[in-house]
């Protein structure tokens, strides 16, 4: 893939290296890196479940700086340093930080540079992350920024898709509810524009997947088709990945009403689908898919994909400190 | 003790054994078991000031999920985990989470689930703690639950008065201040009703223990009496367990002024007592014991009590992640 | 250096030896004291960077708390006993805390003895580090209280002049900015008077130095001149010690446009002073230092004086707790 133009060049490929690497955004990676990161992220379970003493990042500590809430994404990179040993130092409430005495992004991590070995950031602004490794010598993985990227969800989407169905190229993947201002399934387009998949963007008209991304991924070859009811596709597709569909997104509340039982997954949803049919969200769900599809099938994958994605960032946070093989 | 209704099969009877266990309530707990706590507690003090590497829980997750603030009780898991070798996700502020992006506690649980080895949960809603650890397959400590339980400040208190005197059956313990609010003296009382103790409640008549609870202990057979003045028993008491009088619990603030200062404890009060008298709070307290009682008395033992919460905390972190003998 | 009254007896002379003692002042230490804590502070880097295992603190607890916030400060504590192998008990939220149901300082501390071995306190009234030192029998170092003292920052200072010039006596030090308010320059300049350096102190008329402290510090023989413009000392200066002059301290907002432009350093700043200049901010700095100077001299000493925080805080938890030889 290549970079887009507000990345800087700390978002280097990676071809399979970690060590020392920033992590920016999914541009970064190929199927090889994939490749390498779905192979560790299988090790990292074992470790986890194992519990023997794994000290890979003892004597290591992550500055956890997050400028908004995020309780799961948090929460997740601090088991992942503490399940290899290391240590984190939580910053999440960065407006009673030195922040708020105006203090700028670029000196706040060049601060905790001091302390820390990698730093995890989530900040509300496109464009943040990349700014703040150019600042810093030690590593940087993005956590959110913005309406940016969130690499690292789409990574644990990438191996959980390929943990379910076991491989990647020929599935239908079908991304269900908001596709205009998703970050997580517009870095997930991109990552799966590496496979041989077929995508179905089934949304609200006011809410389709931005023509720029559509764009993109024609040029990759990737075969996309967009559909205002999940019945269109349901049938043939492998994955489905539900998000949310926001009423504050619709002026017209009218509108939304209208339109949100078309975006609400229950058991009668799937009954026209697979019973191979994995079904995925990034959390947190607000009715989007019924507490009863839960136990309705083994496929209902979203609580294993929380669990995957400690697995992706133990691996993550591994290899940038440079403690996993090449 | 009988499993009241709002408690679901989680909340089963321990039998001396904690394995795997969740601790929702007083209910769950008999005079074995709670032989067991006290001496394991007891190994946990040694263990805690000897300071040599206990590595009991090293590589278990706690997750400390408080919905509302308690400094005190965060603290102490906190503290317990870590003297065991274990890690801390501490969720202090759930109102910046995912919460307030309206996702259930049930959720909640379960993503936390997919990091932790082991749940704390803070809530102000009773029953939450028994929805919750219905939700997941790992053991969950309830660290109070609105006006439901707070058992694990019953079990310190328990451990205190054991430590204090020796031992429970034959006691008189008085508790002082407000009977009807306080969870503390409801789940205190109920744990003592496995012992043959005496208890007196003096409290203004506005804020007397509950007929319900006073009514389930008496059915057990255990000896009650209620009073207006602490002067009435004071002389044969032998634990004192003071809880604060909150003026915003009176209609008429007059009403107030003219009750306050008989629930006020100065070594002028205790020259009535035993000098073998117990002394003890649940912290904070705010003027309800005078500080002059603080060294008055070698027998003040609210401090004393907080220490015992963390050796109990170890004790049951230890236990139902398997690592006590059953 | 002799104690002044507001220090209660907890804040003692430490003639070079930490173990037990609480940290309260910059008038605990002398010159064989400042020594130690200096190679210490070399010590303490090849450990951390060297990453190998330091168990120095392990099973130690550090009870952080901080009733104002400070990323900063309270992050560099957090990595200092992390990197010495032991655990953190963070208290950044003190207004959620049990202090809004009223509880006191001293309650607070003493029920944080009961779980920590060491307490690190930020509060915003001077001498209430003194007051809650009083209240405990485990060491407390003060992190800032209020207008009073913030000791640690005046002992990274130190080190990082020692490191940056090699020495102190025969130094000049000029102090830029707000003389009047900052407890950072009151700090530096008591500890500075044990050496032979002469102070010159550059501020708006409204916010020069208090009269007391040239008082006290010219009673030991120690050189001090004000000025108005740095223009006047420059070129004699070995240590700039930059400050930000907040708008909010003048009455009159044309007074502060007027000077303001005064305060702030640029490459073009520094033409006329030493090639050798060291630059010192205590951070974070707020435009009183253009980032151009960050790359225009090797002598801005700003981040490693962070860096070199984190060391003497692993010194002074190190020393506490009694793992350093006396």
């Amino acid at each position: 893939m290549e970079r887009p133009d507000f990345l800087n060049h700390s978002a280097e490929h990676l071809n399979g290296n970690l060590k020392g690497k920033d992590i920016l955004s999914v541009w970064q990676f190929d199927a090889q890196t994939l490749d390498h990161i779905f192979s560790w992220s299988l090790e990292m379970a074992e470790i986890a479940k194992k519990g023997y003493k794994a000290d890979f990042l003892s004597q290591k500590i992550l500055a956890n700086l997050f400028y908004e809430p995020s309780t799961r994404t948090s929460s997740s990179f601090t088991a992942a340093m503490e399940r290899l040993g290391g240590s984190v130092i939580s910053i999440n409430e960065v407006k009673y930080s030195s922040v708020t005495k105006g203090e700028d992004l670029e000196d706040t991590v060049r601060t905790l540079e001091q302390y820390a070995n990698v730093i995890v950031l989530r900040h509300p602004e496109m464009g943040s992350a990349a700014i703040a490794a150019e600042a810093v010598s030690i590593p940087l993985i993005n956590a959110g920024d913005g309406v940016g990227e969130h690499p690292t969800q789409a990574l644990l989407d990438y191996v959980t898709i390929r943990k379910e169905q076991g491989m990647l190229d020929g599935l239908a993947v079908t991304m269900l509810g908001d596709m205009k201002h998703g970050r997580t399934v517009h870095s997930l387009a991109r990552l799966l524009s590496l496979y041989q998949v077929r995508l179905n963007y089934v949304s609200p008209e006011i809410l389709r997947m931005p023509s720029t991304i559509i764009q993109e991924l024609e040029a990759k070859g990737v075969q996309q088709s967009e559909h205002e009811s999940l019945s269109e596709v349901l049938s043939d597709t492998d994955v489905l990945y539900v998000t949310r569909v926001q009423k504050e997104r619709f002026e017209d509340t009218a509108v939304y009403e209208s339109v949100k039982g078309l975006y609400v997954v229950t058991p009668e949803t799937l009954r026209a689908g697979k019973e191979s049919l994995t079904i995925m969200h990034p959390l947190p769900r607000v009715g989007e898919i019924s507490k009863s599809v839960d136990s309705y099938t083994k496929n209902a994958a979203y609580f294993r994909q929380m669990e995957n994605g400690l697995y992706v960032r133990m691996t993550l946070l591994a290899g940038v400190l440079g403690k996993l093989p090449a």
